[in-house]
């Protein structure tokens, strides 16, 4: 989407250097919303390290980032042993990372089965379509959730969105924020409602910051503005992304997002997520008792970063030194408060889920 | 309450100095949690600057501080026009403080009253009246919230708490927390859950040092986590203060305590709302319609403060350049989703809400 009014995806190769090898460029993520910088990953370790301090974030790129760092080490070395090594290295990088795992294990299959000699440009071209198939599963989101906006009469249109799940969490378009690009595209007049999304502030920093860079109105408010705002009726729609979704429809989304589905069932505001349907989780029958949730670290509640007076980025510490604080970093969103799955192949209520489900 | 392990009050009257006059000492809660500094006032203008910049900040302690500040005007000058004048420099601080306005109503009628010559050390009697009913009404609210904790079975009883509606916001005890308190000191182990409140962080900032100044277990965490720890079964009881209560028991506190209240009615969690009866508004029978919610500075939302590496406090921007915010500083729970409001004369459900109410 759109950077300073030009086309960006969050990810993309960079042509054939001087010395034969190609690169990567990434959107250096932990300095927006306050400096847009693009680093050039030349080697595996560079993009361990993107992945390791989240540079890239977000499930579907960080699969591409690990594509792509596969692809780099391929160059250098594409034997067995090398590109094994290699696997394993990005696996580790962000162990709990489903698309990662998925990524490297489809490109490493594939280039594993052709000679040595083709390895390198085939993991590049695979790494591409990787990155190409992931736009294409956005756009189709986008198309789905499209036809639920226009279905509304409010202007302009309120989307209430939690944390980041838009261009920047993929390579290009994003899931929850796909359809609100859609429609900004499609010329219905929309404002975004963007919770800030403690502890890191995906919301305030990463989505008010897409949203801005293209155009779309858009007001940051604390993720306890979000209740008041749907009993005024200040919000048509609740649309988030989701890391998985349970055969019956549970949602399992970044801490708060329940919160928020339970204020749009009591305001009688239609609650969406969209995902890609390799998102939903068949083996998975009730996800509150399935799911373990992710602990993080304490220290993400006990400060906070953003741009000091001098321009410097700064990390603040908010609470006393004696005290502890708990990071459960997801939470569950039953399926009795969830409207519907959009996917790219359609929405679904939870009831109807199993039509998102590929045939056997 | 305890700080450093000596017991302290949020404001105080302190002996006659050698020139003759009283002076009173306040806490500047602007500096905690991260310093502990006592503040000397001894003139008028200065206790308008603290009430201001909120130094001193919570509706009965600012009631407490303008009766303070009205007594220090006295002792320079006690003429029926020079008290007038005080009294409205002192409401015109913090124009929407209902008990502001109370305690100087309170003070001058009584003042105005006697010879010119009395009036300075009956104001500070009164002024000492004001507080100390405070702490009995409070300490009342805290043995009759005693009582459900008391009913509880879990071990640690674990009290999820919103915003401060401690001793930092009352003379001493509190009101939410009182019946944490007087758990404590009935030897019942118990375990606090504070919300850190965005965007202006009092649980984070004051509650949380609050409660670990007096020894009390308790964890700092995120909005957004609360509805998850009530699935897991976390949480025995929600307790907040309310700045108003409708005589249907709607309850207005802090924004975001509506979403906490969702959470508590979907997992059974009880619900209850502490306050001084006469935070009871008897004429208002629709809370979310009659009710017109503060709007406060969007850069509240935007920056936050904190303890810098330096040990200096800093503010950081949080949020893009481009985006804007909305801060509504208030929600409403409905009653429905209320247990109980714990007052000083007892518990009452919202339907027999009427039990608080004076005898006309």
């Amino acid at each position: 989407m759109l950077v300073n009014k030009q086309h960006y995806r969050s990810i993309w190769a960079k042509p054939w250097a001087a010395n034969g090898r190609a690169s990567v460029a990434i959107i250096d993520q932990t300095k927006l919303p306050h400096a847009f910088e693009v680093l050039n990953i030349a080697e595996l370790a560079q993009m361990e390290v993107a992945i390791k301090t989240m540079q890239v974030r977000g499930a579907p790129l960080i699969g591409a980032a690990a594509a792509y760092g596969l692809a780099l080490a391929a160059q250098l070395d594409s034997s067995d042993d090398g590109l094994q090594a290699a696997a394993q290295r990005l696996r580790l990088s962000r162990p709990t990372a489903v698309n990662l795992d998925w990524a490297v294990s489809r490109l490493l299959k594939l280039i594993l089965a052709v000679p040595q000699a083709d390895r390198a440009r085939l993991a590049w071209a695979e790494a591409q379509t990787i990155c190409d198939e992931d736009v294409l599963q956005n756009q189709a989101i986008g198309q789905h959730g499209l036809a639920l906006i226009k279905q509304g009469q409010s202007t302009p249109y309120n989307v209430l969105t939690q944390c980041n799940a838009g261009w920047l969490a993929t390579v290009d378009v994003g899931t929850a924020l796909a359809p609100i690009y859609a429609a900004y595209q499609a010329g219905i007049a929309l404002h975004v409602w963007v919770d800030e999304t403690r502890p890191r502030n995906q919301g305030a920093s990463l989505t008010a910051w897409e949203l801005g860079q293209h155009g779309i109105a858009h007001t940051v408010i604390s993720d306890n503005a979000g209740g008041h705002l749907m009993q005024q009726g200040l919000v048509d729609m609740v649309l988030v992304g989701a890391d998985r979704v349970s055969r019956a429809g549970d949602v399992c989304n970044k801490i708060g997002t329940y919160l928020k589905a339970l204020a749009a069932f009591d305001n009688g505001v239609p609650f969406y997520a969209a995902v890609p349907s390799p998102s939903i989780d068949w083996t998975l029958s009730d996800a509150l008792t399935e799911i373990e949730i992710e602990q993080r670290h304490g220290d993400e509640v006990a400060y906070m970063q953003g741009l000091a007076m001098d321009g410097s980025l700064q990390s603040v510490r908010l609470i006393p030194s004696a005290s502890n604080t708990a990071n459960p970093a997801f939470d569950v969103t039953p399926a009795r408060l969830v409207t519907g799955i959009i996917t790219e192949h359609g929405v679904f209520s939870p009831a109807n889920l199993h039509g998102a489900k590929p045939v056997a």
